[in-house]
C-alpha cells in the first residue's frame, strides 16, 4: 500500500454522507485491492440516500459500486491480476450452492451479496474485492469514462437478453440513465430506436444524442410507433419507466411475437393487458444485473466509443464534496450520471 | 356427393342451438368437402352459446371445429388429398399480406379467421374448408378420439414454446380439459407435473390419470412446489386457470429463470407480480392457437395413445342432441371434453 490511511463517506442515514479517515486492510486470500479512480451514483445509490434501504444498508455504510480503478495490492492465492493493473469490479457475490448456482445463473444466486450494498463499497481509496469480480481494462482507456461500465453491463444484459436483430424496430420507454444507456446499446447492435420520454430536458439530451424521441404525454405513443413501423409495432420494447402507462405501453406498442423486456424494477403490481400477449404471442423477459460476457461487451463498448460517455456523464464531483452531489443529481430535472471522483490523483 | 341434404345445428342466439335440414354445396376451387365424424365442444364454443360472441358470430352460425372427418369431395385443384382421406381441419385462415403473415406468423395473422367462429364451422354432417386447412390422419385412428387432436395441438403449442427439457419441473394451474391437455403433453415430453386444481370431481380424474396434484385452497401451493423440488420451484408453469390466484401463483413457484406460459385468456388485465420476473429473471410466454407442427405433433401423440382420450372424452351426444349436450356440460362439474357424433355411421 502506498499509504495506510484512506478517505471514505459514509452513509450515516437521514440522506447524509460523512466522509472520514479509514485505515486500509491488507487484501485477504483471494481478494485485491483496487485503488478508486472514479464511482457513479446509482438509482440504487439514490435508494439508500433516501433511507428506502436503511433495513439492507444500515447506518454505517460506505456505499458504491459503479467504480474504476487500479490494483494496488493482490491477497494470498490470486494469479489473474497485478499490482497497476487497471480494472473495473462486477460487484456480485454468489453463495455457489443454490439452486440458482447448481444451475450456472450465479448472477441471480438465490444468496446473492451485492458489493457496496450488503458490504462496504467503492465511495473509498481503497477497496477491498474478491478477485472472482474484477474485469481487466485496457491500459489507455479512460477511467471516468469506465466507471459506466457498470450502467453500460446492465444494458448489453439487457439487449443480450432481449436477442435483438440488426434492423429490428426497438422502443425504450423512459429516457432516464439506463434508459438512455439500453438505446444506445440497443443502436449499437444494429436496431432502429425510438425512445418515449415525458420530461422535455431529458427528450433534449435524447435528441442531441441522435435518437427519435416520442413525448408520450403530447403525442398517441402507440400510433407514432404503428406509423413508424408500417403499422407492425416494436419487435423489441425495453420498459425502463417503472410506470403504469410504461407497462400499458409496452403491450400497445409491441409487434407479433415481440420480446418486451422488463428492465424497471416495479415494486408495486402493475395491472399487465395479457390478452395483448395471447393476440400477438409476446413474451415477456425479467433481467436482472448482468454475468461476466456483458461485462465483457460493456468494455468493448466504453472503448469503442459506443456509447457517447461525454453526453452520459453530467457531473463528476470530488469524494469530499459527495454530500453535495447526491443533493444537486436529487433535486436535477436533466442530469444523467454523476460521477464521484474518489482518487486525489485519479 | 352421397347426398345433397344434410343436417346442420345453427346456434340461434339465447342458449339456443336448432338442428335443420340444409342442402349441400359442391366444394369451391381450393375446398374440400369433408364428412364430419365428430366434434367437440370448445370452451370458446361455450362462450358463444353463453351469447358472449354475439356480435362476431351472430344468430345464424354453425360453429364447431374441434372435429374428425373424412373427405367427401375435392374442388378444382386440390391435390393434397383425395375422396376417402381421414382428416382434421386446422381452422385459421389467414390473409397472406399482414405484418404477422409477412413474418411467416400465419397463426397469429392480424386479420386472421378463425374458421367456425367467423365462418360455419363443423356442426354440420358436411363442411367445407379450404384444403391448405388439412391434415391426414392413418387409417385406423378412432374418429371419436381424433376429435381431440384440435385441443391437443393447443397443448402442443404451448409446450412447444416453453421449450420444456426432459426431466424439468412443471406446474399446471387449472385442471379443466386444456390444463389437462397440456399436462398430459408435457408428461408425454418428460416433465415431471404437477397440477393445481381447486375443483375436488377434477383433482379425483387428474389422480386417476397419474398426476400429482395440489389443492391451492387446502394447501400451501409454493410451499408445495417446492418441497417437491428442492426449494428450486418449477421450471415451467403453465398457467391455465384465467383467474388472480392463479397469476399470483405462476410468480410465486416459479424457479430461476422459469418460463411461465399464459395459456389462459385473461380478459381483465390482472395484477402481476414483476418484482419476480426481475429477481428470478422469469419470462412469460404468450401463446395462441398451433402451428402446423403442433397439429402433427397432437396427430402422433393421440395415434401413440400418449393422452389418455378415453378419460378426457366423458360424454358423447349424437347432433340431434346438441342442445342438451350443452345445457349438460354448462351444469357439469365433473366434465372434460364432450364430444358431438355428428355423422349418422361415424
Amino acid at each position: 500500500m502506498s499509504t495506510d490511511t484512506i478517505s471514505a463517506a459514509y452513509y450515516r442515514g437521514d440522506k447524509t454522507f460523512v466522509v472520514e479517515t479509514a485505515r486500509t486492510e491488507a487484501p485477504k486470500a483471494g481478494e485485491v485491492a483496487v485503488r478508486i479512480a472514479y464511482c457513479g451514483i446509482c438509482g440504487t445509490d439514490m435508494h439508500v440516500y433516501h433511507g428506502n434501504m436503511d433495513a439492507r444498508v444500515g447506518h454505517n455504510r460506505i456505499i458504491g459500486h459503479e467504480m474504476s480503478g487500479t490494483v494496488e495490492a493482490v491477497g494470498e492465492g490470486v494469479s489473474n491480476v497485478v499490482p497497476g493493473q487497471k480494472v473495473v469490479v462486477r460487484p456480485l457475490n454468489h453463495c455457489g450452492d443454490c439452486p440458482a448456482c447448481n444451475a450456472g445463473h450465479f448472477h441471480i444466486c438465490h444468496k446473492l451479496k451485492f458489493l457496496g450494498l450488503d458490504t462496504d463499497g467503492a465511495m473509498q481509496e481503497v477497496w477491498n474485492v474478491p478477485a472472482h469480480t474484477l474485469h481487466k481494462l485496457p491500459d489507455d482507456i479512460r477511467m471516468d469514462h469506465a466507471a459506466l461500465i457498470e450502467p453500460v453491463a446492465v444494458a448489453c444484459h439487457d439487449v443480450r437478453l432481449s436477442d435483438l436483430q440488426k434492423g429490428e424496430d426497438v422502443l425504450v420507454i423512459g429516457g432516464g440513465p439506463i434508459g438512455v444507456l439500453v438505446a444506445m446499446v440497443a443502436r449499437d447492435a444494429g436496431g432502429k430506436v425510438v425512445i418515449s420520454e415525458v420530461n422535455p430536458h431529458r427528450l433534449a439530451i435524447m435528441e442531441k444524442l441522435g435518437f427519435d424521441t416520442v413525448n408520450p404525454v403530447e403525442q398517441d405513443l402507440p400510433a407514432e410507433i404503428n406509423a413508424r413501423t408500417g403499422n407492425k409495432g416494436a419487435d423489441v420494447v425495453f420498459e425502463v419507466s417503472g410506470t403504469q402507462p410504461g407497462v400499458d405501453a409496452m403491450t400497445a406498442c409491441a409487434a407479433t411475437r415481440a420480446r418486451i423486456v422488463m428492465v424497471a424494477i416495479h415494486a408495486k403490481k402493475p395491472q399487465i393487458d395479457l390478452f395483448q400477449f395471447f393476440w400477438r404471442e409476446l413474451k415477456l423477459i425479467g433481467v436482472r444485473v448482468y454475468e461476466p460476457e456483458d461485462y465483457e461487451k460493456a468494455i468493448a463498448i466504453i472503448v469503442s466509443g459506443g456509447v457517447d460517455a461525454d453526453t452520459v456523464i453530467t457531473d463528476v464531483s470530488p469524494l469530499s464534496a459527495i454530500q453535495g452531489a447526491f443533493e444537486s443529481l436529487d433535486s436535477s430535472p436533466t442530469a444523467l450520471k454523476s460521477l464521484i471522483k474518489v482518487g486525489a490523483d485519479a
